[in-house]
């Protein structure tokens, strides 16, 4: 059975992104860093045509993730780097260059219809009835592999009072923020399970069950 | 050398405490879930006089961290149960009752000057000039043990300001509590380090380095 997985790294202060983000900079101030115990994994670098990096013990964490997930659900900001009128331009080529490092369909929840952008070997298919209808999508692209929802914020908590969520992988960095773009916020009391956690230096890993 | 340690519970989305605290319920709504995972211990029930509990991969945690504590730091309203006239009287017993659970000196920050408490094992000695005498207070009580900052929030966050922490153990409940109080709070940016992470169904013991 194939299980729907927030994935996202957040900071001790709860903030998926710093303040002040810009097209450039749309992790905003300070944001770069909750994704440095990605960055320096070699698992993580080949996927996304990168040399180098190293091994550790949270490498497995994104082997068995990248292996297991079938489709990718995100927002329209993580599509295009940001708001702007670039999003209603149905020939943006969005954030991630013309060799996305997904690799697999990724179902973009948007309110701006366009046709499918296949990228390398990336396809984006734009969803513009909402988070439940982008969900099923990508389950059945998935075909019973899992489905990791990628983020922003917004996306998760939209999955999370859905209730469409199995798990929530989150990448908890060492980083104080102030400040940016907060992962819960105003979330429904909720009780959830804590499954394993793995620390590194640079973040500790943990999943969680949600209880439905 | 001894250190000076946030020891403090949190739910996923940051809160200490749950909305609407009361006198009755000084947690606010959900609150108490934060220490389940504590109140499950053989480990912490002992030293508050409880029968019962468990033994788990988390109860050295808790040992550790009682051996290697001289003294405490807390905030009025930890002390007191909230806020209200009762601070204000020389009298009041506080919030713990006639046998508290600490058994070491405890510096409570507070504006209200009044003569140390004696209740059981438990010496309550009141500090009305600031976070950083009631630390170096409570450095020279803990006579080369660590000290340990129990809350609430505003107190870690003036410690964390000051640059008064050498160490946050952070016990990240998995709940969502959606309102209360939040321990992190436009904090100024820092890098923390994590040393070690242990998770049980209950709680993520998260061990973070303050880099200063």
């Amino acid at each position: 059975m194939s299980n729907v997985i927030a994935d996202i790294s957040m900071s001790l202060d709860g903030f998926v992104a710093g303040p002040n983000p810009t097209l450039d900079d749309p992790l905003g101030e300070g944001g770069m860093q909750l994704h440095e115990w990605a960055f320096r994994l070699a698992a993580w670098r080949r996927p996304h045509g990168l040399d180098g990096g190293v091994d550790d013990i949270d490498s497995p964490l994104v082997e068995q993730a990248l292996a297991a997930t079938g489709a990718i659900v995100m927002g329209r900001r993580m599509f295009s780097g940001g708001d702007g009128p670039w999003e209603e331009d149905s020939n943006a080529r969005g954030w991630w260059g013309d060799e996305p490092p997904f690799h697999k369909p990724v179902f973009v929840v948007t309110h701006h219809a366009r046709e499918p952008l296949e990228l390398g070997e990336t396809t984006f298919i734009f969803v513009t009835d909402g988070i439940e209808s982008a969900v099923a999508q990508a389950r059945t692209a998935a075909g019973g592999k899992d489905v990791r929802v990628a983020g922003g914020a917004a996306v998760v908590q939209q999955c999370l009072a859905a209730g469409l969520l199995d798990e929530i992988e989150l990448h908890v960095a060492p980083v104080l923020l102030g400040g940016g773009t907060r992962l819960f916020e105003r979330a429904a009391p909720a009780r959830l399970v804590v499954r394993e956690a793995i620390s590194v230096p640079l973040a500790t890993h943990i999943r969680l069950r949600v209880e439905r």
